[in-house]
């Protein structure tokens, strides 16, 4: 296959992301190749040698929020194209055959510990837990016989010879990760009227209150907010960058306005795209913000500068 | 002389407002007619009979504002097209011959009143006031002996053949009378660096906290607020229309933004005019407000919505 | 009677005015003195040769609106502890026998011919309009055979030895003219659960934005204004104060809260009073704005600056 | 030594962590414990093994800053009263006698990657990366023969038997981890003019626009907000917790006052203390925000309603 045709995700086989990567009616035609970081699973995408990478960017089990939240605001531009929730719940692996009470040694993803942790202490009091570099890694080296059991996405079993203990293991509800599937900057998805857009922003240096104005601009415009995720910029503590996620596609009228609100507003402002949301909730549009509001208004205003009638109008 | 070059002025003559009038270049070369009424004087406008009308609209002598301020937001549209700031101080008028000692009836119109109180406690304590329709026309019924001295301007002495016993009365410092020029709606003046604009504004109504989201819409866009003033719009009390002034002129792209926003956001809104400051003040223009900021932004969504290079930037 | 028990009111007899004043149950025992105008009828009230002065704040077809706001801004401190709707309708009052058809001549306060314009355009369009300087002294200049007809109210036929020939006359729907009942300042009435709070506000000096942080600090607290009115201050175009209405009463934590954020972000305000609003509307308390919100915030800080069970809760 | 003086820490030896705990005073006289994780360090105060545990917060090498986090929102309470910021750089940590081209294999924590990614890029191009559970524990498996250098501190090298082979490696200028010390809730640290509040808050479900208003309730006191961090409630994909540092202390008045406004604002608030400034930075106090700002207007109100003289007051 050829790079056009290759998508890359955050690996090893066997991981959530995987998973999520599955639910793509594309993924079939395909070729999916895991890398070791999500960085790797980016560059691949930036230097041509794969068309797309899912890799995840929000409520991880699996690690790589940040990872992925500070790669898309750095570097070569990318965009998002896509967006996927997938369920989260834990399985517990074992080498077939292992029963619960010869469990010693657990291991699995330092970010999945928190998920299973009450787990653990109802029915594994005394195991002990060390952390893998992935689920899947953790599930690896239950295969190699390093530890006794590993957490991790069900559909990881097969893969590395293990068999599922117990399923459905989360002790949070509705625990879920978010993916994206990213790919070069180019024209955004079209609109689906149920639709997501991000940038990252930048704010001009000693400005207090600026992250105000930047709510403010999304607010005047009608514009929803969906996620605010404050990232530092590597220039010292306490300077920030800010990646945000409203309600609406670019072409919507009042993202679009907000949207050049936030470039004039900030020091830079980075675009990451507009794709459909994966909830298909169709937003709220307040009185005044619709399309034809906007539309309305420029033309209300072309006439106030030309003098002509409709332009100065009132009861 | 014909209607194109006949100006409407609130009469009589020898009012502030005919002073005010006279401070226009091109007055030299109109016809100034006075008129019984602000509405008389811009009905005149309205109907063709005058090119334009000269009428106090703030913190007038001469009563007025509230009159200019509700026909300018109802009825058939004007526009304004000019300002004039006129210092207010009064001269006593009396018949030639008069002593102060002698005053013991003193007329002028009511507003006048304020801005005398203090000199005739101190000078007149005994004299009686009473009101009359305009300060000229108190000069008027002195000179047909009905008051012994009247408060007006000093220019309006010859007029009236009175002669000014004391001028320059005014207990407030820096007194000032603003005047605009209406005319019929048409292209606004040319932008001089140093504008305002005008509006009327009808906030949708059961909309608590309306009246702050149009001042935010004005803030978002950088424009600074020099006048609000609040009217009744005769649908009972509690109900209201405002009055604006702000900086800038509607061909200042933030000013554009500006008034874009509050067509969206409001029931209705009538332009005013986009005129030049009679202080000649330029605005102070914050960073991203600039017009070069306003296009920069625009440009760049085009670039965003189409993918092209430059959409996806950042740091 | 003594001072204690003397309301004065906006004169002369037969105004709306003093309709509104006999609306109050106490004014049956009050000796109610006419005064020539709304400065004349508060210093009575300052000087203490009265108890109470009745004066139209909003809307009035008696003029005197801003005349009051002013008085109230300036001057020894006055505090308002009632106010009064009365729905305005005029009569056209003629002296006994006259035809509808033989008027030539009507008469009325200037404020008052918006209200009737468009009755005269259609039922008396020759009629000659001239000014008087309150609705009763056209009655009085009626009666005195100067005007063949009058506008006022109808209650005012009898004072004058006139007869109403037309009663109901208003071009505008639900006209209502707003008025307060002023005494020196003292505790405020008790709370009735739909009550109202008047300030004047004078903002810092060279503080753009400042309007919009006094919109920002009421909605802050879940406080929603009712009336903004600008007034020159008296020291140059373009400076002034704002007298401001707002749900609810002074003892109530939201109200109180917003009144200091005023007192602290402005360079001055004056407290007017908290009194029972007249048309008995009950506000809508905002989540988390309630008394109990208030009390149960400032009890959590307590908690927190003593280090106690409680002040750090959480989820 | 008892509980009374002991002081857990992000372990093992040598991390970051030990550096910037060894910068505080008493850290000479107190046992200090590594463990294992952050929660471990933490549940050691909860339970009462320890007086207190550093932990790092932000923008660490070691990660753990939204393990940090999380851990401070959740469970049961605990409280910041000290912060460290350490400057990060790294060295290369090898066995005695190991040469630069003799490198194959380096190791690191998976956070310290993209500090030291570039150096790598120049010097060791062709060297393997590996991940570690810590940057220390990446010097234990260097030490045992698994890796051939490590990131870590300098200060590690002594603890491993290493020594530094290149010192202050990082990508990022002003690289600096903040750390915080953590106790059980008491009494806040007593205010020294460059402090900074810390604090949890969870918005009210289906309330867009509830962000702006906690920004917006700051900004009305005059409080700057220092740093933003959305974190996820654990109640699926778009539900957050916002911990929050802002300039000041709770005994300042505005901080208080804006602490109260957060807590009736919000569904809950968690406070996490009051503690200096580890960058001594005293914050600028806007106009009408001092301490004596806010007791001018509580005395203001309270004669308000008491009706006593300066109530009243104006200009």
């Amino acid at each position: 296959m050829t790079a056009a045709s290759r998508y890359t995700y955050l690996g090893p086989e066997g991981t959530f992301t995987e998973a999520a990567l599955r639910t793509l009616p594309e993924a079939a035609t395909r070729e999916l190749v895991p890398m070791i970081s999500v960085p790797a699973a980016l560059d691949a995408v930036r230097t041509g040698e794969a068309a797309g990478a899912l890799v995840p960017i929000e409520n991880s089990v699996e690690g790589g929020v940040t990872a992925t939240v500070d790669e898309l605001a750095s570097g070569e531009p990318l965009m998002i194209y896509r967006e996927v929730h997938l369920p989260i719940a834990f399985a517990l692996l074992v080498r077939p055959g292992t029963k619960l009470e010869a469990i010693k040694t657990v291991t699995g993803h330092p970010v999945a510990q928190p998920q299973v942790r009450g787990w653990l202490a109802r029915f594994l009091p005394e195991a002990q837990w060390e952390s893998a570099a992935s689920n899947a890694d953790g599930a690896r080296l239950v295969q190699e016989g390093r530890f006794d059991a590993a957490f991790a996405g069900e559909f990881a079993a097969p893969t590395y010879g293990l068999e599922p203990l117990v399923t459905d293991i989360h002790d949070a509800q509705n625990a879920t990760t978010r993916f994206v599937l990213v790919g070069r900057p180019a024209r955004p998805a079209a609109p689906t009227g149920a639709d997501k857009t991000s940038v990252v922003l930048w704010l001009r240096a000693d400005h207090p209150g600026a992250l105000l104005e930047v709510l403010q601009e999304y607010a005047t415009c009608g514009v929803n907010l969906m996620r605010i995720e404050s990232r530092p910029t590597g220039q010292g503590i306490g300077r920030y960058c800010f990646s945000m996620d409203c309600e609406g596609h670019i072409s919507d009228r009042r993202v679009g306005d907000a949207l050049m609100g936030l470039k004039r507003l900030c020091a830079d402002v980075r675009y990451l795209g507009s794709y459909p949301r994966a909830d298909h909730v169709e937003p709220t549009v307040r009185a005044g913000t619709a399309d034809e509001d906007f539309l309305t208004a420029a033309d209300w205003l072309t006439r106030c500068l030309d003098g002509r009638p409709g332009g100065v109008s009132g009861r």
